[in-house]
């Protein structure tokens, strides 16, 4: 079954609204086993939407529109869907009867907008809304069907798990069972993770396939099985080949970050960590603490911004400051040592780099970036050398050092 | 000038990525005047790609394709393009050598991939690409065009910018010169904003518009004026005015960020900064480090997630902790000296609070927030009341913390 999602909005047109709802529709559809053949965002105009409907109309079974519903678009979505599919309009006494409901108990006063919502095309299925007044709308025409919905993110939400998916899965009458498995990866590349691979996806059956998905300094391998039997089982067998091969590359599997499977390997082994930032400046801390919990291993962190607190704060010398400067493997290992024993934990992580744009010099171009991690027996570095881009630089910093600290305690006895 | 922007990648339409791109091209497009009819994502076949163009060319006069280019995607992109226009492609050494030195400089080898990808359309412009190894493309036929980038944020951001902005300039011929202010503001709402300015705006002539554009805990009222003439003094005018009303409220016009509002008020006081931060985990300090030059007042500051962290690197007492807990105004204010006498500052902001989802209690319920900012003489304090939510919390925190800080500094005697 294929599937595109109209978005009715000038908001997204002139680029002050991001579009999330769609990337969140075309998620769920797709792990339904409905492919996604466009996403149009168009303009409420009555004749863009026909035009657009009806291009669409051709080429899928199925058309999602959000947007242009409520009391302040004078529905025009409504007024023009319901002429597309050449139905007309009724008063929905039941529909008036919950919104007046609605708005009682928010002791909202009702307007004439909000009597207008209630009429409703005739022969749609409502999708009720109980998170607004605007419910949503299922057309069927022929084998196809057109479904309205609001733009409201958590309204359409709302809708979508709870009115629209019993109707979803019996017009999804395909006789495939989709199984999906995400195997979560950070260290390596995209290529290199396909050369280590490649032998195994060669040898799996034509009903599963994966996905490379790559992000900051990370990789996800999503695999999927489409089959008429459920084969969540031969999913999982082909899942533990691939991770045995990648090893500790792999961190997780489906909705886990790497920031929680760091703090579920702290806690698991008992030890405390703690933190000292340059030029990532508490960015690190900051992605740890997202995480609920986290204060069960984190016990704090010094961003070190200037030469005087690295050596005050973190007993940073000033022989190791004045000979090989605070971008140097052994001021971040001596940034260790001092969170070590300053917040009495059991390791530490330590980075002093050059973000930019400027600051650099011949020996030390901008994106020079030294880490150090460990415990007081066992201390590691790495020198990274990364772009001009201050921000990038150091979200790429901040995502390749908790990685470093994950497979320490991964790989290391300690 | 009307123009559609085409996103090319299926990792899109299966709900993997959101797509910023379109929105943040859209905005600026639409800063230069050129309306945008559609934003369209597609996947990377070529009959997707020339049936999407054809549609969309017959409908606007400028089209942005970006994604589907680069050594992994087979340059399917590049490839189609060439055909639509009736152009062949040609090995452009210039560009083998940029790519060269920029692998080169980055120790990284050069594959057959990236040799592929120095075949260049026939015809077309090339548009530099110092981010990445993909140049972009620039495409006319008769009176309208065509551009193509990367997908990779930074890299399209970065040739939109660099080298698009000045052919953009030349292709756009209409009569009306747009002039945009914005004036940035944090501290109220947008429907108080309106309640205080709204009778400055009904005296403006029809060529002015305002928009409000909120996001967390701000609100930017972006001007506009369109017409023959450069209406850029009027505009300067009527911003003065609005200004003039709000007060300290606005930090800054245009590009710049509260954090630089805030680091520009500090360097031009000549004062510096220290910062404790319990729940906010460094979330602040991070902020405050993405401006390049923040050094020049930042000192540093201490994530304080434990008690013990906040006793013995704070100076925060057993007392104040044991009587009214560590999220309570004691706490805070005590943070607040701590972090000056810590780091030898002028000033310090401190925070502790309630994240969530859990550690809420019936005095105390998730979302419970105390701020304090000053210096040794004077500090401030206030209580938030917050959500659930424990990433929206900490990002809240965050901006009105700045921003209280940010109006201790215009307003106080200090």
């Amino acid at each position: 079954m294929k599937a595109s999602i109209i978005t009715i909005g000038d908001e997204i047109l002139i680029g002050q609204t991001i579009d999330t709802n769609s990337a969140w529709m075309a998620e769920r559809l797709n792990l339904r086993g409905i492919d996604i053949h466009q996403i149009i965002s168009i303009s409420d105009q009555e004749n863009d939407i026909i035009d657009t409907v009806t291009y669409q109309w051709d080429k899928v079974d199925l058309i999602l529109v959000t947007g242009g519903l409520g009391p302040t678009r004078d529905d025009i979505t409504k007024k023009t869907l319901a002429d597309y599919f050449g139905t007309g309009l009724f008063f929905d006494q039941g529909l008036f009867d919950r919104i007046s409901t609605f708005f009682n108990q928010r002791n909202i006063p009702m307007s004439d907008a909000h009597r207008l919502q209630c009429y409703m095309p005739e022969g749609a299925i409502q999708l009720q809304n109980d998170m607004g007044t605007a419910p949503g709308m299922l057309f069927q025409k022929d084998s196809k069907y057109l479904i309205s919905m609001p733009g409201v993110p958590y309204e359409m939400k709302w809708i979508f798990e709870n009115s629209l998916r019993p109707h979803l899965d019996s017009l999804v009458n395909d006789d495939l069972q989709i199984v999906h498995k995400t195997i979560k990866t950070a260290g390596i590349g995209e290529s290199r993770i396909a050369d280590k691979i490649q032998d195994i996806i060669d040898q799996w059956p034509p009903y599963i396939s994966m996905a490379y998905l790559p992000s900051t300094a990370m990789v996800k391998l999503r695999l999927t099985a489409k089959h008429k039997d459920n084969k969540s089982d031969e999913i999982d067998t082909w899942s533990d080949k691939i991770v045995d091969r990648l090893g500790s590359i792999v961190y997780g599997y489906n909705d886990t970050s790497i920031e929680s499977a760091l703090q579920a390997l702290f806690i698991e082994k008992g030890f405390t960590l703690s933190l000292a930032e340059s030029c990532t400046g508490g960015k690190i801390a900051s992605q740890l603490v997202n995480i609920a919990g986290a204060s069960a291993y984190l016990v704090g962190g010094t961003v070190a911004y200037s030469n005087e607190v690295k050596m005050k704060e973190l007993n940073v010398s000033q022989e190791t400051l004045g000979n090989h400067g605070a971008v140097s493997e052994l001021c971040v290992r001596e940034m260790v040592l001092g969170a070590i024993s300053k917040y009495n934990t059991d390791l530490a992580l330590a980075v002093s780099g050059i973000a930019g744009p400027g600051g650099g010099t011949a020996d030390k171009p901008v994106g020079t970036v030294w880490i150090a991690w460990g415990n007081e027996k066992n201390i590691l570095t790495k020198k990274l050398q990364l772009t001009k881009n201050r921000s990038l630089n150091i979200q790429r910093t901040t995502y390749i050092a908790i990685n470093l600290l994950r497979l320490f305690l991964e790989r290391e006895q300690i």
